[in-house]
């Protein structure tokens, strides 16, 4: 099933789509709802954050190959964590689907993305193994970790450097249904593919995640994993539209603009 | 002005104090709201966490005996932040005034209390100047950033050394009208004072780290920013009772309890 969120009547609707449509619903999908029968059609129906995320959790450094370039990048040895360590990040910065992303003046031209799996929480859960932590989410969304390398560096946290506003690119909706190891994440750069990468080749698996997480925190129905990239990025310019494509979940498409 | 938050016909309701009571109120301290003329005592009313924070920023080194001492118990160079680099606690881990903090089990004993000033985000705010920036706040609480020292020093981030479940007491309740530089901050554990310091005598002031982050970011209401703690806290031992005290802002009291 495909959870969107939409306006609707001046305020913020779910719905589910079917089709080449969007049935309007009372209620959230983390909760009691009921179909309304109004439908919209999902071509040109401006789509909104797909839910506002309650705790936003962020696996860091989860691939292997994109753990070496960033070490690469900042000019010291490769730090492959020992442990699954939860970070997060911030909604200020969050933006929709076909929403730009704005560069600060100030910023380098080492902007970045960073292509991930999102996995949203929709039951309220601790003490979870790796054989059951998958039973607590509700389903997955796409997102981009827009990264400035220079602040990434400086930055004691990286309130900056990830958590401008406009920095996390979240959508275009919820799908309930995948099967995690056949997902491929690819990402394209005006149209070109600057990489594909198996989305479940994490060095910390969602499961894992879950499980340490929950032997100390509750997960509450709305919290909201992203899981990591693999790879580098291009530095992203003025205009660059970035396209980030997870199959069985769908296209989340932003392009880059710099603060005039 | 005093906004607490108790339970009222089983929902979470937002009340203002005056004298021994509490009136009810429909609405909350961030929006439209009117008095109900319901009343309660203040005495014997079980307090919750006085709002559902949005975005949980944190100080996390702003106090210099703090840096100094911090330093010395992880055996490294005392690293005073050259910047306002804001951090991120999380909402599992809120508990109200007189709620038990508990250790997990498998917990070293350096487990420890920090009393810190929280500022609430009342008005939707960006580009703030030193000069105006408190002008988003709607008041202030007190909240204790209860930290595992062992895990701080060795996860990556602090998700578990600060963020476990009940590790944020948080109360016991705003306060809008202070004046922050005659605030003292004073912390007693089982009755006796362990520490007491001017709560303005930041690394850097609130009003400079809200121009900072107001750079990049927005900040919303329900958004709250803790500001640090100064000095050093002995291990907290199961049974242990600290209370927080901020004059012109109340108390907040909780007691550690080790996880059988």
């Amino acid at each position: 099933m495909r959870w969107a969120r939409f306006e609707r009547n001046g305020e913020a609707t779910f719905g589910i789509i079917e089709g080449e449509e969007i049935e309007a619903v009372d209620g959230t999908p983390f909760g009691d709802h009921t179909r309304t029968g109004e439908k919209v059609p999902l071509d040109g129906t401006k789509l909104l954050v797909p839910f506002e995320p309650k705790t936003f959790y962020a696996a860091g450094l989860n691939y292997v190959d994109h753990i070496m370039e960033q070490a690469e990048m900042h000019g010291r040895e490769p730090n492959i964590p020992e442990q699954p360590d939860i970070g997060y990040r911030a909604n200020n910065a969050l933006i929709a689907h076909d929403e730009d992303i704005v560069i600060p003046k100030d910023a380098t031209d080492k902007v970045q993305y960073e292509g991930e799996l999102v996995a949203i929480v929709g039951k309220q859960a601790k003490h979870l193994t790796e054989e059951n932590a998958l039973s607590c989410i509700l389903g997955y969304t796409i997102g981009n970790d827009v990264s400035e390398r220079t602040w990434q560096k400086n930055d004691r946290t990286f309130w900056r450097a990830k958590n401008a506003d406009t920095f996390k690119p979240m959508g275009p909706w919820i799908e309930t249904d995948i099967d995690l190891d056949s997902l491929q994440t690819t990402v394209r750069v005006n149209g070109e593919q600057t990489i594909q990468f198996a989305t479940n080749n994490m060095l910390f698996s969602l499961q894992r995640y879950i499980a340490a997480m929950t032997q100390y925190l509750t997960l509450h129905p709305g919290d909201m994993i992203w899981s990591g990239t693999e790879g580098s990025s291009p530095d992203m310019k003025d205009g660059d539209v970035v396209e980030i494509e997870i199959n069985q979940i769908g296209l989340l498409r932003n392009r880059f603009v710099r603060e005039k």
